[in-house]
């Protein structure tokens, strides 16, 4: 008889957007006259930029001729996108990354989760707490992870970081030594930042006990303050100890079009096995390559119109998130993130729980937001609102918070 | 130290496409004068169909507009895409598939790697001899598949099912139990199918010695001869036993579009536990869903204008088909597939090995086809020609051969 992967029964529940979405489904069903505002799950409102959707149409018309139709892609990707990668995302900032370190991908949650496949079950996580839940819960479903203990809300062999209001929600050099640490900066769920020299901490820490970062980027286009490192490479022997995830989700509004790419560097190496080589192993075994059109969409990002399209639609974003920040701050809430990032972390109002804040907000307000016990234990007390709304719906919901 | 999954190094060489595709680079750079016709990777050479195309513009129009722009997409795939395979692909064919045991992907290559991460690395596969690489592969980088003798180019802990010319190409009932069971009918590399008594001899075995099939039907498309089954679940019993993997590429010309989905029967159960939550749980954590433009396109293939013109598509393939198996046999050759799949597997001639024909077929006729010996050791002394090429391209190959 076969035997399934039992690790998956260790798992707690459901996916924690999964449980958001069925818990406002079952009160959008009830409540058929309410208007419920989103501000909950990261996804984004605005449509497509001009200068992607020319890129799209080009591409698919490409794709309506025999001449230039384009088959299977190659395994990391078009090498005009990586090439446009390089370019942007790190020459212009001081760093080289060579194409052939450029793995394009389906997008970052895909990236996040694959990448515990080139290591070893025996690696022990570290994570901050809170955290995006895709880290741990790929890690649990890879046997990484220990046991879930209902009691503290923990995996039993995870190292947890807590990021609190006393640290600025930013995680602490760990006591125990772990083997593969997960940073993800701009912060998801709690929008901290750390600047260079913390980051470049991390990176010599890693160095120093042999462990690896994994780097997780999706929000770099969100950052505003000039000592904010946009990509770990920009610290000084990165490449010796990290991997970098990126994403056109949030930049670029691609949540439902896909793209993303990880940065896997040819001198990250573990003993004499290159990571890189592992990950083109993998990618070229478990992945058949992004869509030809999505990956012309893809570069369309990084042409000039399109960097002006994108920038203005983070910066809408990010007017939103100042609404937010504001407006929940003149009610009197505790805010922090915000700046650098399109989420707001504010602490629940008279000790209410991060669920029984859910409850309130969905219930009374008609406003969903995710609950920051969700993310884990030290988000408890905690709550995440994320700019991705409508302007008007945003200012709307703030406004039922304020009037409450 | 951090530690890597070491089955990674017990992998013998590379990808089997990568190896070709770096020879025949090598040969096309010193060789800048010759026409190369390819007729080695499965990759399709037409167009995307005009209902295809349309859906496409429509749905990136879409993309365009604030109120019809699509986020994320449900995690399984949008219902209009579901329903639209549980009608065309299930009960047009008399079988009863829900929803909800549909999962849209990007494409069956990454289904076929991916579904193993639901399974425990305590299962013995059993494959067919020849085979697709992936299936071997991606076990083999989840530690389920023992080490690779170089002597017998076998796995030590894989149950292989010889697919031989004694047996038409199709494979005999192990005696050694397996856990999981890998099929694929249409075959690639072979070609051959089997009819549904046979295949349910299979499914009746499974059911039986409590194993699981993992039944890949990305070639269903070309199935010609009455008695040859579309779906394993045209078995009876088969909701027990089977998961059915099913691609957009090779019937629609989704190669580089990515599209693909995985049938997961809600009975299918292991002990108490649904294998459909498991891979609702993998696809939910690890997966954030299939492009909205591309599920449009999708379910463009089965519109009315859409199955006609991609069974256009599928008949001029194999047309091409019959081309190469005709000319083959006029020309001497030992030929069998090309009937019900777009793939001919030959004997080499001269009892030259199959990477002797390889190199023979690039450096004197300027043709590439894949060494049988990639899909595994029965494959020793065969050679798959693939029917994907254009018409023009197929009929120079096959004239040079016969007349060399």
């Amino acid at each position: 008889m076969y035997k399934i992967n039992d690790n998956y029964l260790k798992l707690p529940g459901s996916y924690l957007f999964s449980t958001i979405g069925k818990k406002v489904n079952a009160f959008a069903t009830a409540n058929p006259d309410k208007k419920i505002i989103r501000l909950g799950i990261g996804d984004v409102t605005l449509p497509l930029a001009p200068a992607v959707i020319d890129a799209f149409h080009k591409a698919v018309d490409e794709m309506a001729v025999k001449e230039t139709f384009m088959g299977y892609a190659p395994d990391l990707g078009y090498e005009f996108l990586r090439s446009a990668i390089a370019k942007n995302d790190f020459e212009a900032r001081g760093v080289k990354i060579d194409i052939d370190e450029i793995f394009v991908s389906d997008g970052a949650k895909s990236d996040s989760g694959n990448i515990g496949d080139i290591f070893s079950v025996d690696n022990k996580i570290a994570v901050c707490d809170p955290v995006y839940p895709v880290y741990v819960d790929t890690n649990a479903m890879a046997g990484r992870t220990g046991v879930f203990d209902a009691a503290t809300e923990r995996w039993t062999n995870v190292i947890y970081m807590p990021c609190t209001a006393e640290t600025n929600f930013a995680p602490e050099l760990p006591a125990e030594t772990p083997d593969i640490i997960y940073l993800c900066f701009p912060n998801n769920p709690t929008g901290a930042t750390i600047n260079k020299d913390e980051l470049q901490k991390w990176v010599d820490y890693a160095n120093k006990v042999g462990a690896v970062i994994i780097y997780d980027a999706a929000y770099e286009a969100y950052i505003s303050e000039d000592d904010v490192p946009h990509t770990i490479y920009e610290c000084k022997d990165a490449k010796g100890c990290a991997i970098e995830i990126r994403s056109f989700s949030k930049n670029a509004g691609f949540t439902g079009t896909r793209l993303g790419y990880t940065v896997v560097p040819k001198e990250l190496k573990c003993g004499d096995v290159s990571l890189n080589s592992l990950w083109a192993r993998r990618h070229g075994t478990k992945f058949n390559g992004a869509p030809y059109i999505t990956q012309r969409a893809g570069e369309a990002v990084y042409s000039p119109e399109g960097k002006k399209q994108t920038a203005e639609q983070v910066a809408y974003y990010m007017n939103n998130a100042k609404v937010i920040k504001n407006g929940l701050e003149s009610a009197g809430y505790t805010v922090s993130g915000g700046v650098n990032a399109p989420y707001i972390w504010l602490k629940t109002p008279n000790n209410m729980t991060s669920w029984q804040f859910f409850d309130y907000l969905l219930e009374e307000l008609n406003i969903v937001g995710t609950p920051g016990s969700g993310f884990g234990p030290s988000g408890e007390g905690y709550f995440r609102l994320t700019a991705f709304g409508t302007y008007e719906n945003t200012l709307e919901a703030i406004e039922r918070i304020k009037n409450a």
